[in-house]
Parts: structure tokens; C-alpha cells; sequence
């Protein structure tokens, strides 16, 4: 994840600015209507912007999604066709925006983000609703199937989703947007399982690097989930026009995987934060080992060399008496490996005795 | 316990979904019902979920005890009987909730954890109550033994518990799930003493392992039990259908208790991070002291050795006079001992005077 | 102080039990009167509990103060006899309880923790009590020693003490247990102080050893006197039935306390936490010292070593030319060692730039 | 940034000092002056103090910025003719404030911070404005280059900020001064994605003093723009009198930027913390790294240095049988490489196996 | 700053105990009366307590402050001439409160602490005013010279200070209590910028402890000065009988004040945090670098020292054909140094590619 992934324009722009060159990797417009009622399912993709008016009018449920970047006149058109607000707009167009919950009059714009877990980093895609009392518009760059589960249960005939008013939808499609954390989350903590395993073990800067970058992605996807609480705490608290009373139990519902959510990203963050600890430890402790056996070959061996380097010396015996008696001692040498044994093990004792190794 | 330890729907699942394939390790279903009067007292395991409903119809308080995994059709025949919410048993199905406290018309329902140590480690068992004016419904895995006490006291024709409403076997009940608290934090109370202990003088892996472990365990038994003290205030706070205002005294003895588990976890989490520190101090002292000892024999060995490589040196005496003339002194062996036992003692009080041994 | 110092009952008792084998170093249980009006003053040594009663019909005000581990029956008739709520009582029998502020009925029930400095360590001393318009029932496990100055106060007729209502007792004795906080946190800030000093010269473990213990004892004792805080101020804001409001402006100076007595505590954590700090950046820089003496005298003679080794070899002579032709230079022995202290002068002046020592 | 950049006048000089001797790269004062109507626009720059009042009597909106240092007599001028208070006058010259929000009647008075990237390091300028109904005067060092697309915006006849309230105008400037942040920001992003990839890799003190200057620089601007959140959200929640409803959802557009900013700061701040820990793990990885080689390198030669050293001991072997006979066996030499072939390839493999290279 | 600073009574002394042994460096009392009105003005040094009460019946203004440690007679004659509550004065002769705000009946009493550097250590010195309607009764142990330039501008006829009611001296006097923290903080400012430049090079344990100075200082200047805040907020939040609703914007700018010294207060421990973690790395380091050089020479001249151990052994050449060959070989000098100086050169490469000089 990008550490600032905001887009915005530059400063002193009017507010409401409609017109952005689309991101280098966005997909082509697609417009898709799905209307429905307690007897009919009506599902059509590649619409244009004009085909979508009609449904309005109908007295059916209409949700229309907008995949991919859509442009300045496709957005003056769904503006003025629904009455959309021109700052909200704006705001599903500069994409890397805060979650957020605004009303424009009886309509309910809601942005959230939806994560995904992609080659082990979390990628965040923008989730726009718009709802009222007859329609909802919907837009993310990726298509519809994300929400095929919710296509499929408006399919079936009798359902609930189609008995009941359009805020029932719009719970089915937070639910998935929320509930895509699940999986994610269940991948890291596998991940850190694994990780905690390992530390121990691998003090190498691979493991650190890891610990480092699930670090990094908890902090980011932290700052993208956190604001979706507040925001479903708030459809559940105001009364807000599209939503219906009863409904709210079912919004109870993602409330708590929200705040399960959170959870599980404090409780994670607290985890890397103790894992880099026991890293730190471990890595001092390796050292530590490393050290002692150096310590331990050394100083029982610099002493014995010192003792070879003694009797390696040249000294003229025949210049004095006191000139190097020993190399002429007919046990000479063998008392010098006696000496030298001794030191030898006498110091393995202590060092042994120290718990050095 | 496991970093990732809650059950969920795949993404886009309609609410109150209700099959879900048992865990592996999970007990057969076993019903057991208990009704009581001031009068009369009744206990019967393994009823079929048909033989609870004439109980509702009587007068008496009746608590209906499900024992490990329900299926399906059970559950739907106990939202049928009992009114229960969809919603709530799809809860009671995916283990690994938060703790939490829901309404649904005048029901209470109640999730906590019921936390046990086992072979060192903390294992969350999820308990959920359903408590009406007439009856309470409990779910969990495991069976009626960890609620015995309370059976002996519903056994005993004349005590408060036979006498008073239903709220009050409630409090009981609650009463047991979070008093088991104290056992578990009681085992992390005496393992913190232990280690305080040991941390000093022992600074293996081992130690940091076990540090580790403690603390993950204290993480992850906080996010577990610290909404349960929410739920209980909010218990206290807000009036809830079947809990009567004088059975509140009881209730603000559990809270008490919430809030010494959580006082002590956080307190015991203090602690953790505490001797972290200390142990990775205590790990550079001794790093710090293993440097030492090597720094002092070094030092000392290593001027003394280069002597001695000075008169190895084999230098042709004959070819010039400036030529090693030390090697021909009578008393040169006696002189390079004596400067080399000068410098050595000398050393050794410069070490000593820094503290170094 | 222990980790883990709460009695409680074993999981599943039913609330209100009042029987518990006495702690082993408990005292033996003594019942003490004071019974004063404005005129009178009368204090009575190891009464019994049923000689208690008369007082309470008189229309003096009494105090009864029990020592030390009280038995059942006299719980029982204490219940009886001044109306004490069970629950109450049991709090009073499982010592280690949090401090805490309860009603039953128009009697106010407070229980405090008394710190003390018992060899270096922190020990809390829980004290309870009851209070009602008529009497103050208080439990500790000392005698009235503590509360010595109170009586003495007392005795002195025509002190505000005789002439106010019970509540201004109850505030010199709840005064008395807080302040008991200050020469606590006098010892504290002078142990800090002291380790303050000693800190940048001894990196021995003891000093690490002194400094996790005042950590510990400031963690524990922040737990135990963070609730009285709260207590004092709900027995401010709140209106109690034994409590007028012109004694408020007293309690409002006991709430003084213990809101200073909170800001010493975190104020020494946050030292002790900048000292541990201190602590290992002291250790680090001596850690360092010593590297840098051993790389110094190491690099120095380590290059020179080498020279001598060279000059040690036996290469022949006499087999050809250019087998070590520097033996037999006249001046070979003094170019050695002028080539030797050229490359020691230019290290120590190399090291000397680099402030290696 | 400085650590204390406050102006503030002697202690005890009386409230609403107007005299200071301007900073030393303070720029000279220059006054501009924009008037327009839905009809009319009419910029004039370097007018003086006098005639600015004409504008104030005439119906149309009018906007003063006062660029540089402003002397006292026009301060005074402009106390007079704006009805503005000395306390408020007395924040815009000294420099340095904390962003506020105050009201003096119905007028507005807002400081804020408008930050810029200058060299890597982020400076801070005071912006103040007083906002009433028919005026707004603003004070900056730096003149109206910043505000060019407002100036833009309002010279475009028939747009929104000329067709609008005066609330509207303090809308876009705002908006300018708050926005400045997000390419400061999103500096600081692309720095720290830069830092990330280096810190592994460069242990150096240049990557140290790098990671410093961002934690410093973004302490400090968290510091300055933090209580530009609040600011906005007391223009959102409470009524004033310069501001109209309908002109509130423009303002909730500038608190989700302020929140994003804030937002972005905390991951930062997250960040550089990870990333020292990130770069202390690494040295210490390194410094372990380099330990290893040094251990691995020792131990092995340290025992074959030794055993050249039995061998170059000259010990008389013609003083007695014991006395270094090896050094006359045939094959001495040949058995004595082997032994030291062999330790030495002993060793690698226990190196090897413990992972040490 | 000493950690404990507070004077208490001995546990159980009754409330409002105003007899107290003086501090061994404090100045002897003196009283000062300041009386004026918008026409006069009069200052008189030294009076007596009787003197004062006269000015008491009169319609002006009066100032009384008391310099040094009063006795127990003049604090009885204060508090019956100016109805001072016991209590307050207890706090008075108790220096080392913590700052607060009470009110006796329509009396103010307020306890502030006033900062000073003295010798690049925090000094607080209590300042407490008694404030109603007529009078403000001050003490602090030095004498008016602080308050000088409040004494100038009551001198100053047709000022403010004159005109206005006495509330608005007890904001001149506040605002010079409060603003004395501006100096402190700004030397604190620069302590903590020269050491940010000094703290890479330098890391002797000169630098961290006075870093630990630096951090201690505002640890305990913070808590101080934290209650200061509060307590301006409540007087402009609160309605206090002295103090008029017209003098309130005068106190906002206080409040501004006391959160600008909070804030930068935070700003500096955050700074301080941040630096020892500098500090922290920039140590291991150092160590690193140095063992980097050890690890270099020790690495190179090992294997070399090695190879002349080697050819300095006396195999004895005669005793067969495999006994040291080389030592005959003519070049074998020569092959030696080729060898020694191709494993030095590769070595070398070795460490530069790594990086390691």
C-alpha cells in the first residue's frame, strides 16, 4: 500500500471539479442497472447514462453501479438525473479518500474502502454508494463480482432481499465490503503465526523486512478501516431518511464485525510490536552466544600461545645460566604441555562454571 | 490461542445463515433441561428439542442447557419455540465472537468467553444466553459440569436462588463464566512471579520465549474479556426487560469483578513489558561482562606475545652488532620476564581501577 | 507487593458467603467502641459484639472499629445489627479487593487500600467502612494505632471533631488512610533520586535489579490507588444520605490528595521509565569503552605481531639470495623496529583523531 | 522548523501591544485590496490604509490583505475603521501562534498555519483573517501570489464566488491554506517509500540524521496543524454570525481534509517509529554479521596459531628423549598440516551447521 | 526540580492546621498594600497586618501581598479580617501544591505555580491569591519585584488597570504567573537544538545525562504546569462571583497561553523521546564502526600471522624429505610474501565490497 495514496487536485481548485485524468491502471466505463421488485429481476449491463432515467421513474428498486473511471459528461448526467450533489462527486472521483458518511438532503452518500489481499500487500479499492428511497448508485473500479453473492440472492424470487425496502440492499452490499476484511485479516494472522515460529530461529534481515512490512500494512489498512466504524455506528445512531428502523438490526450486525475488525488490527499491531521486541532480544542473544564462544577459544588460547611464543625465543643459552634453562631440561617440553593442560582446563572449568557455554 | 480465532460466512452470505459444518474437535449435540419453581426442582439431560416446549406453557422457570455443536433443524425449531432471532444464532453457530449484549424485543442476548488454562496456554470457550421472563436458553461446548455449583444451589429447595425470578439464575450463571477468571489470571500471576525470578540470571532463548508467550496470551485474553466488562455495565445501567432493578446489587458484584480482571490484566501487561526490558538489559550486562573478560586477557596477552615474537626473531647476530644484541645478555631472559610481568601488573591494576573485572 | 493478591471464592459460590479460613499471619479478631456526643467521649478495648448494641439506640454517635480476621457469627450479628447489606460484608472477608464506593439502602459502604513501606517494599492494607447518620463500622486487620491521632482529636473536647456530625469523622479517618500515600512517595522520590545519581556509574545488575523493583511496586501501587481517586470524587459530586454538603469542602482537600498523590505516581513512572533508558545507554557506552580499548591495543600490536612472525621464519639462507636477505643486514634488527614504532605512533595518532580513546 | 518559534512580548507588558520591531526577513508592508459584486470586480495592490474605507460603506463584499509587517498607526487605522480588538491584533503580530478560532462580537477572527516544503524542511506561516459580513482583512507575510486561483475564481464573472456571500470567499481561502498541506505531505510520503527501501541496506548516521529530521519535522507541523481540525469543526458545529448554513457543506469538505492531514501525520509518525526499529534491528544485524566473521575467522586460527607455536619452541632435543621428538619424525610436518587441516574443516562444518556464515 | 516537593503535616493533623516550621533558605515576612482607584493610587511596603484593615472599609481597590513565610498570628489575623477559609490558608503555608481554583462562599482562591530558570534547572515557587470583590490578598515568597511591571502600569493613571474593576488586576497578575513560562521554555527550546546538533557526534555520557536532565525537567515542569490549563478554563467556562463577563476575552488569551506551554511542553518530550533513540542508535554505531575496524586488521593478519607460525617451526629438515621442503626452496621467501600479500589484497576487496570500511 502506497504511503499516500490521496489523490487531490491542486490547490485553490473550485470545489466540485468534475474533470481528472483517469490512474494509468484504471479499467474502461461500464455502466450496470439492476432493478427489481418483490416479483421482478431485471439485471443489464454496458448501459448508457440515458438508459438509466426510465427506472427512475418505475416504481421499482434500481441499483445502478458504475465500474471503472467515469467521465465528465457521464457524471454531470448522473448528477442531474438523480440529483447528486457536484462535492460528493468529486470525491468518488479523486479516489484514496477518508470512509465517510455524508447526507445531502434525503440522499446518503457513504464511501468506504474495500481491502484485498494481493501477493501479501493490502490493496484498497474505493467504494461509493449513493441511496435513496428508490435507487442506489454505486461505484468501484472493479465490476460487479464482487457482489455476485448479492446478485444471486436478489435472483432468487421470495427472497428477503427482494421482499424488503431498498436499505436492505444497501446492508447486503456494506456487508461485503466489511466483511472482505475477514479474509484478510485471517491471512495475516496466519502470517504472524508463522512469523512468531520463525523469529526465534531467523535472525536474519529477511525476517525483519517481513515483520517490518506486515507492520507497515497494519498501520495502513488501520488508517483505511478505522473511519468505517464510526460510520456504521452512525447509520445505526441518526435516523437517516433511506434507511428504515428495521433494517438497523441487520446494520447492528456489520457494526460488530467492524469493531471485531478493529480489534483484530490492535490486537495485531500489539503483536508485531512484541515480535519485534523478541526479535531485538533474539538477535542480542545471538550475538551474546557468538560472542562467548569467541570469548571462551580466545582466552584459553592466547595464554598457551603466549606460553609457545616464550620458548620459541632465542636467547643465547651459552651467554648465561639464567639464559633459557628450560629448553635444556630433559622434561622440558613435556612439563610445558603440562602447564599448558592445566591452564587449559582449568579455565574450561570456570567458563563452564559461568554458564558461557 | 489463536491469532485468528473467529468463524465467519464467506463474504456476501445472507444474514442468520444457520449450517455451518461442525469444528473437527467439536462435542455432539446434547440438550439438558432444568425446571424449577420455589417448590419444585427438575433436571433432565438429553431431551429432544420437541419435549422443551411444554415447559414454556407451564408456570415454572425453565433453563434449557445446548451442549456442543446444534445442527440445523435444531435451531430452527428453537427460534420457532422460543422466538429467538436469526440474526443471534448465527452468532451462536460461529464461534469466536466478541463478547457482546443484544436485544431482540423484550430478549436478552448475552455472549461472553469463558477463559481456562490449559497446559499453559489460554483457551476461549464461547458461552451465549438467551434470558426471557420465562426462560433461559445457554449454548456452549462443553457440557453442564462447569455449572454445577449453580445446579447444587437450584437443588436446594429454600435457598434465594429457587426463591427469586429467573434474573437471578442469570446472575449466576454470568457469575461463574467471568469468575473463572481469576483461576487463569491467578496461574499468569504466579508464572510473572516465577520469571521475575529467573530473568536476571537466566537470559536463554528459553526465557524470552516463555516472556513471549505470556504476553501474546495476555493480548489476546484482553481483546477477549474486555468487552464483557461493557456488557456488564451496560447491565447495570440500562433497564432491560427480564432483569428486575433489586437483582442490580448482583449484578454490580460481576461488574466489580470485570473491572479487577481487567485492572489485573493490564496491570500483569505492564509487568511483561517491565521485565522485557530487564531482560534485554540483563542480556547487554552480559554481553557486557563476556567483553570484559576477553578485553582484559586480550590486552594483556597481546603486548606480552609480541615480545616474545620480537626475540623469535632470528635477526643473524654475526652480521652486525645492532643486531639483537639482547639475545646474547646473560641476564636478557630474566629482563623480558621482568618487563613482561611489569606490564602485565600494571595492566591489571589499570583494569581494576576502571572496573573492568 | 504480590502480582496477585485478591481472595475470592471459589468459582460458582453464592454471593454473600461469608465464611473463610483466616489469612496465616492474620491477627485475632477485636472489637473496639468509640461512642462520643459533644459533651461525652467514651472508648472501650475488646468488647463484643452484642455489647455494640446499646450504643446505637442512644442518640450519640458511635464508631465501631474490628481488628483483624472476624469469624461468621460475629458477621452475622454485625449484619443483623446495623443493617449490613451480605455482599458488603463478603468484600470485607476477601481482602485484595479494588477500592470502591457502594449504597445499600440510605448506608454508604467504601473500602480503601492503605499503602505502607515495609522493608523497601509496598504493602496495602485494605480498610473498610460503613457508614450510616448513626455509626461508622470500620474493618482493618491492624488496631486503632493508625488512627491514633483521630482519637486523640477526638478526646479533645470542643474540637470540631466532637461537635460536627459523624461524616466529619468519617473524613479524618478516610484522610488518615490517603495521606498514609505521602511518606510512600516521599521514600519513592528519594530512592529515585539516589538511583538517579548512581545510575551513570553502576551498570551492574543490582542497580537494574532496584530499578524493576520500584517499576513493579510503582505499577502495583498506581492499581491499588487509582480507584480512590475516583471514590473520593463521587463522594464529592454525588449526594450520599450520611455525607451533608458543608463538610464537602473537606473531602474536596481529601480529593486534593489523591489527585496529587496520582500525579507523583505517574510522574515517577515516567522517571523510572527515562532512567531505564538511561540505564541501557550507559551500559551501551561502557560496552562501547571497552571495545574500543581492546580494537586499539589489538590493532595496534595485532600488525606487529605479524612483522615479528615473519622474522621468526626459517627459511634457508643459504639455498638462495632472496630467502629473507634482511637477517643478515647489519641493521636489519633496528630497521625492524623503527618500521614497528612508525606504524604503532601513526595508529595511536589515526585513533586519536577518531576520539577512540 | 525552530522548536520555540513564538514571538511574545516581556512578561507583564498590558494586553493589546500593537509596537514590535519586525523580524528581521520580514518583507515591507503592502496592502491590496479586493471589491467585488455578483456584477463588479476591482482589484487595487499597495493602496493606503485610508483608502480602504470608502469600500466598507458601499454594498459590495470586500476583501483586504495586508502583506509584511503592518507598523502601529495602521494598525490602529485598521482597529478603528474594521472595529476590530486590540487582543485580537495583538496574535497577528506575533507571530507564531497556535491556529484559533475566536469570536469578538460578530466578527470572525481565524489564525491559521499554512505550511510549505522549503529545502526539505517544512516553514510555517501565520495566516490571520477577520471575517464580517461585508469584509474580510488577512494578514500574511507573503502577498496574494498563493491566493491567485481565488483571484482566478473571482475575476471569472458569473461564477459561484461571485454570485455568493462573503462566507463563501473565506471558504476558498481556507480552503488554499488548508490544502497546502496535502503536497507537504505527500513529500514526506514519497521520502519516507525512499527511506524504506535505503534503511536495510544503509546503516550509516546520514540515514540516522534522515529519519530524525522527519520525525522532527512532522512532531512539529502535527504540532501546528492540529488545532486546525478542531477549528474547522467549531465553524461546522457552532452557528456564527459571518457564516451561512448552506455554505456549512463546503466547510465539512475542508474538515475531511484537515482530518485526512491529520490522519496522514499519525501514520507517518507510525512510520518513522517502525523505521527506527527497523534501522536499530539492522544495525544490530549488521554488527552481528560482522561479529560472526570475525568469530568464525578467529576460532579457526587462533588453535592452528597455537599449534605453529608448539613447533617453533626450541627446546634442546638433544637434552632428553622427551623433548620435541616430532620435530624428527619423517613425516612432522606433513601429520602436522593434517591435524591442523583437519580442526580447521571440523570447525567450519560446526559453524556451518550452527549458521553462523 | 527535587521529585517530591510537597510540604504535608504529619498524617492525622487536623484540617486547616496553619502552624509550620518556615523552610531553612526562606525570606522573612513582609507585607505590601497596594490601594487605588481610577484617581489615586498608593503603594505602602512593610505594614503591619492591622494597618491593612482600614483600606478594607474604604471604596477603593486593594492589593495586599505577602512576602515570605508568615506566622501563625498574621495568617489568624488574615483570615479573620478578609474571611479566608482555614483550609486555603493550610495550602498556602504547604508550598508545593498543586495548582487549583476553589471558592470559599464569593471568595476566589487560586493556587498557580510560577517557573524559573535558575541555572539551567526548573524552579517553581507557589503563588496563591485570594481575590473577591474588593481586595486580592497574594503570596509568594519573593517580593513585588516580579510583579513591577503591573505595579507600572497602576501607576499609570488613565490606564486600563486603573479604570477598570479589580477582576482585571487579577488578570494582569495571572498573566504575568503564567507567561514566565515562556522564557523557560524558549531556553529550553534552544538546550534541546544545540544538543540535536551535538547528540551525533558526541556520545559520551556527558550527552545523555543531560538529555536525561533536559527530559526530567520537563517531566516534572508538566506536571506543574498541566493543572494550569484547567484552571484558566474553568475561570472562563465557570461563572465566579469576582470576575465581570467583559474581563473573559482578557482571560481567553491567558488560556491561550497555558496551552501553547502545554503544547510545546509535549512538543519538547516527543523531542526529547525522539533524540534518545538518536542517541540510542547513533551509540551502536559507533560500536559498530569500531568493531568493523577490529574485525578488518584482526581478519587480515590472522591467516598471515598464521603462515609465518608455519615456516617458523623446527621440523628438523634432515629427518626426512617431507619435513618443511619450502624452507629450502630458493624463492621460497618470495613465495611466502606472494602469497601473504594476495590473501591480504583479496581480503581487502572482500570487506570493501561489503562495505565495512
Amino acid at each position: 500500500m502506497a504511503y499516500f495514496s490521496k489523490r487531490y487536485h491542486p490547490t485553490g481548485t473550485p470545489p466540485g471539479m468534475l474533470s481528472r485524468r483517469p490512474a494509468a491502471d484504471s479499467r474502461p466505463l461500464r455502466i450496470h442497472v439492476v432493478d427489481y421488485t418483490a416479483e421482478a429481476f431485471d439485471l443489464r449491463n454496458d448501459v448508457r447514462m440515458s438508459d438509466c432515467l426510465p427506472y427512475l421513474r418505475r416504481d421499482s428498486r434500481t441499483w445502478i453501479h458504475v465500474e471503472g473511471h467515469p467521465d465528465e459528461t457521464t457524471l454531470k448526467e448522473l448528477a442531474d438525473s438523480f440529483g447528486i450533489h457536484r462535492l460528493a462527486l468529486e470525491d468518488v472521483i479523486n479516489s484514496g479518500q477518508r470512509p465517510k458518511l455524508e447526507t445531502y438532503d434525503d440522499q446518503l452518500f457513504i464511501i468506504l474502502s474495500m481491502p484485498a489481499m494481493v501477493e501479501g500487500l493490502v490493496e484498497l479499492r474505493q467504494v461509493s454508494f449513493f441511496v435513496s428511497r428508490q435507487f442506489i448508485v454505486s461505484f468501484s473500479e472493479s465490476g460487479l463480482s464482487r457482489f455476485e453473492p448479492v446478485l444471486a440472492r436478489l435472483r432468487n424470487e421470495g427472497g428477503r432481499l427482494r421482499r424488503r425496502q431498498i436499505d436492505f440492499l444497501l446492508h447486503a452490499l456494506l456487508d461485503v465490503v466489511i466483511d472482505e476484511g475477514f479474509p484478510v485479516l485471517e491471512d495475516f494472522g496466519a502470517q504472524l503465526e508463522d512469523l512468531e515460529v520463525s523469529i526465534l530461529k531467523d535472525t536474519g534481515n529477511e525476517t525483519l523486512a517481513e515483520l517490518h512490512t506486515i507492520k507497515r500494512e497494519l498501520i495502513l489498512l488501520r488508517r483505511a478501516l478505522w473511519p468505517q466504524r464510526e460510520i456504521i455506528n452512525r447509520l445505526l445512531r441518526d435516523e437517516f431518511e433511506p434507511v428504515d428502523e428495521e433494517t438497523l438490526v441487520y446494520f447492528r450486525d456489520c457494526y460488530d464485525h467492524t469493531v471485531q475488525i478493529m480489534d483484530l488490527l490492535e490486537t495485531y499491531r500489539d503483536m508485531t510490536a512484541s515480535m519485534l521486541d523478541i526479535y531485538l532480544s533474539s538477535v542480542s542473544n545471538k550475538t551474546n552466544e557468538v560472542m562467548r564462544v569467541l570469548t571462551v577459544i580466545a582466552t584459553i588460547f592466547i595464554p598457551l600461545t603466549f606460553i609457545t611464543g616464550i620458548y620459541g625465543m632465542n636467547f643465547d643459552r651459552d651467554a648465561g645460566r639464567l639464559n633459557m634453562p628450560e629448553l635444556g631440561w630433559p622434561f622440558g617440553y613435556v612439563a610445558v604441555w603440562t602447564v599448558m593442560i592445566v591452564i587449559a582446563v582449568a579455565m574450561l572449568i570456570l567458563f563452564r562454571r559461568r554458564k558461557w557455554f
